[in-house]
C-alpha cells in the first residue's frame, strides 16, 4: 500500500528512516562520512574465529605475535575489511542491485583489539546504464583508526537503482584503476621482525621461496553455510543490507531466499586457504574481485588458489609477497580448479574470483 | 514414569536439582538472592551486536563514547536488562506459564565491560487466579554492580503454576505501580557531556527537538529469527527457561515448538529503532510492556514506534527524553502501524507492546 | 577424478595442503608440535556461555572469583580441553574413523583470559587392527600456557585409517593407563581460598559432604542441537575435522549428515550438571570417557550423573573431590538414569559416558 501525503499526515507519519541513496543522489567528488564508528574487540575476534575457523597463527596468538615484534595478535585483515565495508552499506548500497567489483584495496596499518574504526567514502565515478533504471557508482572508501591513521583504503563499484527511470544529462566518469598494487606500495608494519618466526607453530613448512607463479593449490577444506552463520557474521559487521536478513520479503524476491553477504564467502575462502598457505598470515592488498554468483544457506563452500606473481619487498629480506587468485566454489570439490571454460564463461559453481596480495616469511 | 519414594531410594536418587518455585513458595516481602553473578565483557557486547546488528554509536565506539565524557563504550541497556532478568529465571519463572508485564524499570548506572552484575528480587504482590491452578507473582528485581550500585531496578509479574490445585487462604496483594517514570526520576550519567556529540557519526540528523508526541515511525528493517539465534542469545543471558531450548518436549507442548525468549524480540525491536531514532542511544526507563504473542523461529520481525511524550530533564540542557511505544510485529510490514483494532484487540501480527523512555541529545 | 602425476604437473598442482597423518606415519615415542597457538580471550568465554548456557559462578563472575582468591574468573576447564584438543586434530585425527577414548586427563594450572595456549603430543601406543585397514594410535597431549606451564595433560586414542591396507611388521604397544587420578595427583590452584565462598550466589546449597558414592542425579535440563551451534563451537576450537562441517560430502557418508564434535556433547552435559552440582565449579581430572554414539543436529541432549567416589584432598580442608560418571543421552529424559542393559550393552539413547573428577567446597 502506498500512502498519499495526506494519509501520511493523518497517521502522524514522518520520514526519519534512512531510505538509502539512489543513483541521482551521488555527485562526483562527493565525500560521505559514514555512521557507526566501531571499537574492534577481542569479542569480535572470537566471533570471527567461530564463524570461519580462522587458523593463521599470528592473528590467533598474542604470544606468537609478540615473538615477531607485534604488541599483540592483530585483527584479521578481512575482519577489518568487513567492518569498514559494513559502515558504507547504509549510504552506498542499500539500493544496490549488485556489488560489481573491488580494486586498489590496501591494508595500510594493523588493527588491534581496542582500536576504534570509522569510514569515509568519496565518489570517484558515475555511469548510467542504458536501461535508464540503474547506474554504476564508484567509490573510494577509507577506514581510519582513532589516531586518524588509514587502516584500509579500497575502491568498489556498485550498481544502484535510480529513483526515477530515464536518462540524465550526466557525463559518465569511470575512474582509471590500477590492476594490482605494486610491491613498493604494500605496507609492512615497521615493528614486524620475522627472524624468530616459528613455522612449526604456524602450521606450514612453506615459505615465500616455495611458491611459484602458476602454482595451483586446492585448499581441500569446505564448510556448509547455515542461515544463522551468515546472519550472525553480517550483523557483527553492522551491515544492514536487507537481502541478507528478511526471509519474509526475500521469499518473493529474485532468488526466493536470503542472499549470503559476499564478504562471508571471501572470509571462508581466505580461512580455507590456510591449508596450503599457512604462513601467508597478512593480507596486504585486494587488487580486484568479483562476486560471480550469489550464495545461499545450504551451500557448501570450497576454495582453491593460484599464485599469480611472487615479488620481493623493498628493504625487507624477511618476507615477500604473493599475488594470489582465490576462487570460491559451491557444492563441488576444487580438485580440478574450476574457474572459466574455453569461452571465458565462469563455471556455474564459481561464487568468487578474488585477486589479492599476501605477505609471507622468507627463509632466513 | 513417576517413581515412588521407594523406587527413588532404590536408585539412590536425590533431589538436588532445582525444581523452581511454585506459587505456594512465594511470600509477600520475601527477598530472593539470585544465583550466578556475571562479569559483563567485550565478548558479550560483540555477541549482542552479532545477534541484533546493534548500531547505536555510543555503545559501538569507545572513541565516540570518550568524546561525550564516558570512560569507554557502555554496555547496551537491553543487554543489561537481559543479564539481570536471566538471573531471576531459575527462582521466579521456571514454572511460569506467562511473563505478564513489566513496570517501573529504570536504568540507574551505566554498565561497562568488566563490571560484575548480580541480582536480588523482592516479592511485592501475590494473587491467586480463580481456576485454583495458577497465581500471579509480582517482584521487584534489582541488578547491582560490583560496587553495590543499583544498575537496574524493575518490576515484573508472572503467572506461576501452583504445586497443588485449590484455593489458598491468601489475601491478594496487587502493588500500586507507576504508569511511567517521571523525568526527574530518570538517571543521566553525571559524566555525560554532549557538547561534542557528532550526529553525523551517530548516523541520524534528528535531535530531541525534531520529535513530537503522536509521531509514528516505521523502522523498516526486519530480521528472520533462526533457532540458533534465539538460543545463543538466551544462553548468553544464562536464562534457563526450558521452553526456549528443548524441542523434544516442546514438540508435544502448547505450540509444538520452542518459544523465543520475549527479550529477544525486545532487542530486535530496539535495534531496528535505530532507523529513525539513531541518536536515542540510552534507554532510561521501561515504563511498561507486554509480550502480546509468542514468537518462533522462522518469524520475520518488524517494528514501529510512536512518540508518546517528549520531556526535558532537570538541570540538563544537552539532552531530553522521549517516551516511546515500540510495537514488534511478525511477518508484516509496519507501514500501517499495526497495533489494535477498534474493539481494542491486538492485531494478530503484534508480538510486543513496549512503553519505555530514551534519552536523546538536544540541539545546542 | 584421480589425476596422474603428469596431469598434476600439467595443472601446476602442488601438494602443500595437509593430508593428515595415516597410521603408518606415527612412530612410538614421536613428538608432535601442534600448530596454531591460541590466546584465550573474554570473547571465547562469552561464546562458551552462549553455546552452552554455562552457569558455574566462579567462571561467570570475576567479582566472585576474586572473593575466593583468584585474580579473575578462570576459563572453563572444558573450554581449555576443547582448545587444546582442537590443535591436535590436524595432526592426529584428520584421518580418524573414531575417537575411542580418554584417560589420565588432569587440569594442572588455571587458564585466564589473555593466556596463550599451545599443544604438543607424544605417541605412546600403536596397535594395528586385524582388518589391515586401520590402527589405533595412543597419544599423550599436553597443553602449555605462555609461561610453559602445563595447563592440561591427557591421553586419548583414536582409530586412524592406514594409507595402504595390509599388515605391517609393527609390534603392538598399548600403554598402561591409570583408572582414575588419585586425590593426591589432583591440582588445586594454590591461591584458592574458599573461606568466603558464597553458595547462595553460586546457586546451590550442596557441599562436598552432601554427596555420597552411588548417588544419582538427573540434571533435568536439556537442549536441542542446531547445525550452527555445533559448527560455531567446533570452529571456535579451531578443530578442523571435516565430518563436522561439510554436508556436501557427509550426505553421502556413513550417516548422511554432519556429525557433532563429541566435545560439544561433553560441554552440554557438564553445563547441565550445574543443576544438581552447582558448587562443583572446577574439573580436576578426566579419568576416562567414551563417545558411545554420534550426535546430530536436531538431537535433544539430556544428562545425568552418578557419584562414583568422594575423597578429601591432601592439606585442603576447604574443598574435596567428587569422582563422577556423567551420561549424556539423546531424545530421552534421564529420569530412569539410562546407561547399560543387563547384558552390558549401552542403551541406544546414550551418547557419552564420561568419568571425571570435580572439586567442590566443603562446609567450613
Amino acid at each position: 500500500m502506498q500512502l498519499t501525503v495526506r494519509e501520511r499526515a493523518a497517521f502522524h507519519m514522518t520520514d526519519k528512516t534512512n531510505p538509502g541513496n539512489f543513483f541521482e543522489d551521488f555527485r562526483l567528488g562527493q565525500t560521505i562520512v559514514h555512521a557507526t564508528p566501531r571499537t574492534v574487540t577481542e569479542g569480535d575476534v572470537s566471533l570471527y574465529t567461530a564463524l570461519y575457523g580462522a587458523r593463521f597463527a599470528v592473528q590467533s596468538s598474542s604470544a606468537l605475535a609478540r615473538s615477531i615484534g607485534l604488541p599483540q595478535a592483530p585483527v584479521d585483515d578481512m575482519l577489518v575489511f568487513h567492518l569498514v565495508f559494513g559502515k558504507t552499506v547504509p549510504d552506498l548500497s542499500l539500493n544496490a542491485i549488485a556489488n560489481l567489483g573491488y580494486a586498489e584495496g590496501r591494508f595500510l596499518a594493523p588493527v588491534y583489539p581496542g582500536d576504534s574504526l570509522r569510514a569515509v567514502s568519496e565518489v570517484i565515478g558515475l555511469k548510467q546504464n542504458s536501461n535508464g533504471k540503474t547506474g554504476n557508482v564508484y567509490v573510494r572508501s577509507i577506514g581510519y583508526n582513532q589516531r586518524d591513521q588509514v587502516v584500509l583504503d579500497y575502491v568498489r563499484w556498485v550498481m544502484v537503482r535510480k529513483r526515477d527511470p530515464g536518462i540524465l544529462a550526466v557525463e559518465p566518469v569511470i575512474p582509471d584503476l590500477a590492476d594490482a598494487a605494486s610491491a613498493s606500495a604494500l605496507a609492512v608494519p615497521e615493528e614486524l621482525n620475522l627472524s624468530d618466526y616459528d613455522s612449526q607453530l604456524a602450521g606450514s613448512p612453506y615459505y615465500w621461496e616455495d611458491y611459484a607463479a602458476g602454482e595451483k593449490i586446492d585448499h581441500v577444506d569446505a564448510m556448509t553455510i547455515e542461515e544463522s552463520d551468515h546472519m550472525i557474521a553480517t550483523r557483527l559487521y553492522q551491515n544492514t543490507a536487507k537481502v541478507h536478513f528478511n526471509q519474509h520479503t526475500e521469499k518473493q524476491g529474485r532468488f526466493g531466499r536470503r542472499i549470503v553477504y559476499g564478504g562471508h564467502i571471501i572470509s571462508l575462502a581466505r580461512c580455507f586457504s590456510f591449508n596450503g598457505l599457512g604462513n601467508a598470515f597478512k593480507v596486504a592488498a585486494i587488487n580486484g574481485g568479483r562476486h560471480v554468483a550469489p550464495a545461499f544457506a545450504g551451500d557448501t563452500i570450497y576454495a582453491w588458489s593460484e599464485v599469480l606473481e611472487t615479488s620481493t619487498l623493498p628493504e625487507r629480506e624477511d618476507l615477500g609477497a604473493l599475488r594470489l587468485r582465490t576462487i570460491a566454489v559451491k557444492d563441488q570439490s576444487c580438485r580440478d580448479f574450476p574457474r572459466k571454460d574455453e569461452q571465458g564463461r565462469y563455471d556455474p559453481a564459481v561464487l568468487l574470483d578474488l585477486d589479492y596480495t599476501v605477505l609471507i616469511p622468507r627463509r632466513s
